[in-house]
């Protein structure tokens, strides 16, 4: 993956923007439900600057009186909120700088999105602006919503600002942050930021999360992505996000290629390949999601709840069937609820009701309902395992108001439980529940983590905690040393691969009969002969290669028959020679693949070999460079994997070893340059004689 | 899988039960929670039958005059609520009888659940209530609701009916039964019935579905399982819920190894092999979800949309990223959104707003806010489309009051078109969203079918819906005769196997080198020997085995040299002789294998050969008997089943040959009966000589 560059001024740069002193709505007009919403929500918010209403007509809208434009307001302002038609936007730009506006919101559309005259449009657009000095958000925006600083230039209804808001959300999509921002209140999630960047003729996400990563209110961001421009920066400003200590979730779309192409169809721009995104997830740290409820939930989870000590997950609930539901939907996220020791079964038993038995989960039985105390017993003896890294109580907060003061209780105890322990802990709703005032009030005020995202989401959510957790971005690796070789032969690359470190198939180029039999006689044991020529891809076709040859007598028929038939099928291609190597079977084969992404850059490719995974797409993907544990994670990844650990008596393939040669080849490729599009090592074989790649292919630009 | 038996009698004599023109209370009191709460449903319902309070002390309870015993209330009580406790319970059944009760609701928990003792107990109550002619729900159970008939017979608080209700809720788990109510009122999803079945010491879910199937109301059904107690029973019901036409929804526990593990503990009952359960569901057309969201969810949308007229599902939204997530999510269900036609784009072109492209999903865009008729002309447009099977639409139902009426006029435009159409359609949510009784009072008004399950779960419960659309149960096959042979070597196995109209490799036994030279030249290609040994198990491990043997010569020393290993390796085992079949190679292997599974019988695998698949475990398993639509299917389950056709240039499997051999397979295991523990054929290679079992292999009891 590529290095992270210092990161840009840009951030700080935006810090007018998000956080003006003055506002001003250009093009405010009673008939404009934008206009309306806007000022709406100014109010609602509690905007305490100057708020500046713009008409070329002048007169009196939203009950104030207007400007006719922003410089003849007399006064410094910040933010331009531009609601004019795309037809004159470039004069209003005029207007904004001849004001010292350096900050313009733009709500217009018909630019990008609408095809190629919109594109020139927004170009037009953008130079103007930059020329001007001003930055942009949008075109084709709703706006942002500051609410830390009580802002909100957004364009159609906003709910006020909550208390103890710590997630922020970033959308590509106006109208989705909009479904967010409802779903979010529906959960009673408060939110630090909300931002729109529509088409990003200035002001992309990267910028965006640059700013948030130097805030500190928010400390996750929700993200939806449709597509990102500029890698180099968002890659910058992930890393920068994640040393501020911020969690980035995202939902991207595009997982499916005919997403990919709805994508373009919509935004024209470039969805890019999934796997490729994914894999710079991983390596990024950043959490990847499927849906709008998981992308608010987890990111939520991720604001208020510490870090997993460990993998394994101790969950408590009130009945049976929904341990056994647990069990089966961790079980299906590869999430770990392990078994408790000895010591804690003990200590469990003595503060669990009649008939429940110590097990994780814990079925606490309706008979803990009118003790709750024993919920907070039975947390803290729970966490006490070694086995355990975080704990979860299924339970909802009141819907209503708690006349008779249960759930008071009730939830004081639970909070109890988790606030004496020292690892993270959350009380989930059994099902995907809105989430009342009166129960946030009560989960707020005992300071207990609460989700109402249910069971199967906030376990879900959980498994991402837990694994990322620990999470260590990779050493940047120094700068690979560039190389002028560019190998481009079967042999030249297998040398080339060697002297970066990979095991290869050791092979000898002969030219005559009797050097090809003192060669076999050397190697003593049965070999096989390949054709060397740059000219000949396609060896097998041309009787080019030998399998299995046993002995220096054979070996030496072999040769002279090879070149007989490859000089009859190809006369005018040039022989280096033949290749001998020794013949190897059994073992388990792999292959290992470089590439160029055209966003992303180079990434590598690991799969085992054969047909039948090929028939499956079992492989893992990673941007380089990569380290060693990026290599044994994508081993971890292949679901044929079990093959490397001594499948029905088939010898245990040495991890690590093969670890150390992914890296090798990935390195390698690296050293080659842009100019090489791909190297592929196919197979590479594991077997009793170490790690070694059989065969190689280098592909230019 | 199992023919269906003729009915029980049992689903009318609960007619008593769910439907009581009177029901005591036993134990009645003050003190007692689940007493207030039964009391307090059975008003809030409306109840408008007599009501009888039994406690032994007598006195006023809950405002009443209780009577001490049942039978000293002197009228007639078709249904009692027994809350006593355990000790009591015997001498409780003697005065129901002398009552002259017929049916009996029994809370009391500490039976079956609770170890050796309580099951002893339990099934010394369940003899007490048969001698006495009372039928038992429960123990350990918290009662059902019969909305229809406006009876609640339930121990803790519940919500009254509400209008419209057409789904109803079977749990084995009471307090699963209790979250699955409160979400669905949160989404305004009324209920005609609900019951808990407890312990099934007596009524088990089997029979209240075969009583849910007779109701008018219920149109599906949404069952929460830990276990079958009945299996034959249960495809018995399950196939009556089906022709009277009401769709079965399960979330059955026991998906993963540790949970089937956890249940036992639980509940004492066998949770079952999962695959064998998602087998008999997948036969019987029952829909499986797997959380309890998706419960609710589908079963509510299975019980008010039609049948979907083919597979392609058309989407409207008022965003592109909205439409992109619904096309990645799509995707991944294996859903089909289909491309539309020529005549359809131009027809949608038509009727949308400016900048809004004619495809599938179409982004309607916020243009069409303010012209919701566009979204009824394009609803209506799109579902012409001959490819289009039923059209969601991605829009929130109003959460608060409608003041300007706005909502009222949008969601009047969206009814007028679904209601226009013939297929069926939904609008559905963005988000995961709890419905207001105004939101959904306003989808009933103008007749729409409205989910608040947001976008994702509603795709998901779309693909249930269109996926069994077209299910139609197996025609039942005649009786498959039985045989008294009992094939046991692996030629005998391959002869039977033969008989019943698989494809076999030929084969001849040999007892001499003569005759093994005779028969390879016959066959006039490389051949195979094996030992043929009613007493040799590992063939290749005693010399018994030899491949791609060349002519006639080789062939009678092959048989000599087989003949002296296996003698010295197994002096004592009796020699058939020595079996020469042609050798084959290439094409593609799979291995065919039946089980008996001691819950719901005889079952068959299908796998593709080698030991990359194995490690996968990529398999698929269906009940027996089966029809070459199963087999069809199986093969369509395989994840590589892209092998079998024609995967980089190997000959293309014939699938309905594959399909028929394997279902001959399965009968010929039938045929054996019983005793046959599991049957074998393994492999099986499709390749240019057509289908042909290669080994076969029997395990007897």
């Amino acid at each position: 993956m590529p290095a992270a560059q210092p990161p840009s001024a840009s951030a700080s740069s935006l810090e007018r923007l998000f956080s003006p002193r003055s506002v001003a709505l250009v093009g405010a007009s009673e008939r404009s439900i934008w206009s309306v919403s806007a000022f709406d929500n100014i109010s609602r918010f509690g905007f305490d600057g100057p708020l500046h209403l713009i008409n070329p007509k002048g007169g009196v809208i939203h009950g104030r009186q207007t400007a006719t434009s922003c410089s003849a307001v007399g006064e410094q302002i910040d933010t331009a909120l531009v609601m004019v038609p795309e037809a004159v936007l470039l004069e209003t730009f005029d207007d904004l700088q001849q004001a010292g506006i350096t900050s313009a919101v733009i709500l217009s559309s018909g630019f990008a999105e609408a095809g190629a005259d919109g594109l020139a449009r927004q170009q037009a657009m953008t130079e103007k602006a930059a020329s001007a000095g001003i930055r942009l958000l949008g075109p084709n925006c709703l706006g942002f919503a500051n609410y830390t600083a009580k802002t909100a230039i957004w364009t159609t209804p906003l709910r006020r600002p909550m208390p103890n808001a710590s997630m922020a959300i970033v959308s590509q999509s106006g109208a989705l942050a909009g479904q967010l921002e409802q779903f979010a209140y529906q959960q009673r999630i408060a939110l630090t930021h909300m931002v729109s960047t529509g088409n990003e003729a200035d002001i992309t996400v990267a910028d965006v999360i640059e700013y948030l990563a130097e805030q500190p209110e928010p400390k996750s961001i929700a993200l939806f992505l449709e597509t990102v421009r500029n890698p180099e920066r968002f890659i910058i400003a992930a890393n920068k996000a994640r040393a501020a200590g911020k969690q980035i979730v995202v939902l991207k779309v595009g997982s499916s290629e005919a997403a990919a192409k709805a994508a373009q169809a919509h935004t024209g721009s470039l969805v890019g390949d999934d796997a490729v995104f994914n894999a710079l997830c991983l390596q990024l740290g950043i959490a990847r999601v499927n849906s709008l409820e998981e992308l608010i939930i987890t990111t939520d989870m991720f604001a208020r709840m510490k870090p997993a000590k460990s993998r394994g997950l101790a969950l408590l609930a009130m009945s049976g069937g929904l341990c056994e539901i647990a069990v089966d939907q961790a079980d299906e996220l590869g999430m770990s609820i392990p078994e408790l020791s000895a010591e804690t079964k003990a200590a469990l038993r003595e503060v669990l009701p009649t008939f429940a038995t110590p097990a994780n989960p814990v079925d606490m039985t309706g008979g803990a309902m009118m003790q709750p105390e024993l919920i907070s017993k039975a947390i803290n003896a729970i966490a006490q395992d070694p086995a355990i890294g975080a704990v979860g109580f299924v339970f909802d907060v009141p819907t209503k108001d708690d006349k008779r003061g249960f759930a008071r209780n009730f939830i004081k105890h639970v909070s109890d439980g988790f606030n004496s322990i020292d690892k993270p802990g959350l009380m989930m709703s059994h099902t995907f529940s809105a989430v009342s005032s009166e129960g946030k009030a009560l989960a707020d005020e005992f300071g207990l983590v609460y989700s109402g995202g249910g069971l199967n989401q906030t376990l879900k959510a959980l498994g991402q905690i837990i694994a990322l957790s620990n999470f260590k971005p990779a050493e940047i690796a120094s700068a690979i040393p560039q190389t002028d070789t560019r190998p481009n032969t079967e042999r030249a690359v297998l040398d080339y691969l060697a002297s970066h470190g990979t095991g290869v198939i050791p092979g000898e180029i002969v030219n005559s009969a009797e050097d090809a039999r003192r060669v076999a006689d050397t190697l003593n044991c049965p070999v096989v002969l390949k054709i060397a020529s740059p000219d000949i891809q396609h060896k097998t076709e041309v009787g080019g290669v030998m399998l299995n040859i046993s002995g220096g007598d054979s070996a030496a028929t072999a040769y002279t028959k090879m070149i007989e038939k490859v000089t009859a099928a190809k006369p005018d291609a040039h022989l280096d020679g033949v290749i001998i190597s020794p013949m190897r079977s059994g073992g388990v084969e792999l292959f290992v693949g470089t590439m160029q992404d055209p966003q992303w850059g180079p990434a590598i490719t690991v799969g085992l070999g054969g047909i039948w995974v090929e028939a499956l797409k079992d492989t893992s993907l990673r941007l380089l460079p990569i380290t060693e544990n990026d290599a044994l994670d994508m081993l971890g990844e292949l679901r044929g994997g079990v093959l490397l650990d001594g499948f029905r008596g088939a010898p245990v393939v040495n991890r690590q070893a093969l670890a150390r040669t992914i890296v090798a080849i990935g390195n390698a490729a690296l050293a080659l340059g842009p100019d090489l599009v791909s190297l592929e090592v196919n197979p590479i074989l594991a077997s009793e004689h170490g790690i070694e790649a059989l065969d190689g292919l280098t592909v230019w630009a």
